[in-house]
C-alpha cells in the first residue's frame, strides 16, 4: 500500500517521523502542510485527525496519528530495521525514555521553543530560566548515557534517538536568536556544554536520507 | 524470572500495572509503598528510579518504570493475552489513542484531582472549570467509542482501557467531595452523563482478579 505523510516544516513531531521511513527505506509520498496557511486544519486534514495536528500518516485506507503511535505502526508493519530494539528488555527501556521525555522534558522545550519563536522572551523571563534548568538536567542524562554509547539506548539508532533529536535541533535553532542569548549561554555552543549530544547529532545529520528530513524553511 | 511491582495505593500508573498483571495472569511479589512515608524516595527505590516514581516493575535483575513502559514490556515478554491488538494497524490505534490521552486529557485530570484532595478547590475555580471542559470532551469522545464497543479500541480489553480506567475511578472518587459538588456537576453521576463509560467501569470491574487491583485505602 502507498504511504502518504502529511506534515508541516520545523514540527518536532512530524521531523520523527521522517528519520524513522527514511531509516526503514519506505518510500511515501510527502505532503507538505503550511502552518501559516492553516493547511493542517483543512476540512481534508481535519477528517483524517479531528484534533487537526501533524503528523497525519496514511497507509492505503488505514489512517494514524500521534508522532510515537506513528513509529510504532511503523515498526510493527516495517520491521526490519527494528527501532524499538532487539529483545523485550531493550524495548521497554527505550520506551521507558520515551515517556521520561515525554513528561519530564516535552513540555519545557516546548515552553522555550514557543516564547523565543513568539518573541515573549522577556515577559516570561523567571518560568523559561526554571524550564531551562530542567532541560539542561535532562540533557546531562543523556549526555552521560551518550559519552557511554553511541545511541541513547543500546547500539543502535531506535526510535528514542528520533523523538529526542527533532527536539534538540529546535532547540538549538531557537537559542541562536538574540533573544535567547542569555537562555542559552550555559547550553551553547552545545561541542563545550554537552560534546557527547554533539556527537550524536552529527552521527544522525551524517545518516543517508537525513537532507530529506531537514525542514524546508531552516535552509 | 520472579516479578516485583513497587507501587502506591490510589496511583493512577500503578494500577494499570496491576490490571495487566491480572489480565496476564502473572504473579507477583506486591510492594505496596506508603506515600505518606515517602517509601518511594527510599534509597533502594532510587537505586531502582532515579526520579523516585512508582509503579517500578522488577523481573529477576532486570527494572523497568514508566507504566506506559512496564505494559509494553509485560506485553512482549508476555504475549498471552495480548493488550496491544492483534494487527500492526489496531496496535496504532491503541498508541494512538494512549498518546491523545496523555496529552489532551491526563494534565488535565490531573489538575483536578490534585486540587481536590489537596483542597484548593476554592482558590483555583476558574482554571479547574476549564479542566472540567476538556475532561468532559475527552469523555464524550470515549462515550462515543463505547456506545459501539464494549472496549475503547476494537473487541478485546487493552492497554488502553488499563490506562484510562484508573483515572476515570480516581476523578469519580474525587468528584463525590463535598467541596467538588460544584465541578462534577455535570459529569456525575456517570450512569446518566456518559451511560457508555459506566457500563465499561462495571465490565472492567467484573473482571477476575479485580478486587487484588483496587486501592487499599480506598475501601
Amino acid at each position: 500500500m502507498a504511504l502518504t505523510l502529511y506534515w508541516g516544516s520545523g514540527s518536532p513531531f512530524s521531523w520523527r517521523v521522517m528519520l524513522a521511513l527514511q531509516y526503514k527505506g519506505l518510500a511515501y509520498d510527502s505532503q507538505l502542510l503550511h502552518f501559516d496557511k492553516q493547511e493542517h486544519q483543512s476540512p481534508q486534514m481535519l477528517k483524517l485527525n479531528p484534533r487537526g495536528r501533524v503528523p497525519v500518516l496514511k497507509d492505503g485506507d488505514y489512517v494514524v496519528f500521534e508522532s510515537v503511535a506513528i513509529l510504532y505502526y511503523l515498526d510493527l508493519k516495517h520491521p526490519a530495521p527494528p527501532i524499538f530494539g532487539q529483545t523485550p528488555e531493550e524495548a521497554g527501556v527505550i520506551m521507558r525514555v520515551i515517556c521520561e521525555f515525554q513528561s519530564y522534558a516535552e513540555p519545557s522545550l516546548q515552553k522555550i521553543t514557543s516564547a523565543i519563536f513568539e518573541d515573549t522572551v522577556a515577559e516570561d523571563i523567571d518560568a523559561l530560566t526554571d524550564a531551562m534548568h530542567v532541560v539542561a538536567r535532562e540533557a546531562r542524562t543523556i549526555e552521560g548515557r551518550l559519552s557511554k554509547e553511541k545511541w541513547i539506548v543500546g547500539t543502535h539508532y531506535t526510535a528514542l534517538d528520533m523523538v529526542i533529536f527533532p527536539w534538540i535541533q529546535l532547540l538549538r535553532r531557537a537559542l541562536t536568536k538574540p533573544a535567547a542569548a542569555e537562555l542559552g549561554a550555559r547550553f551553547l555552543p552545545m561541542e563545550r556544554n554537552y560534546p557527547a549530544l554533539a556527537r550524536w547529532i552529527e552521527r544522525i545529520e551524517s545518516l543517508p536520507g537525513y537532507d530529506k528530513t531537514y525542514p524546508p524553511h531552516w535552509r
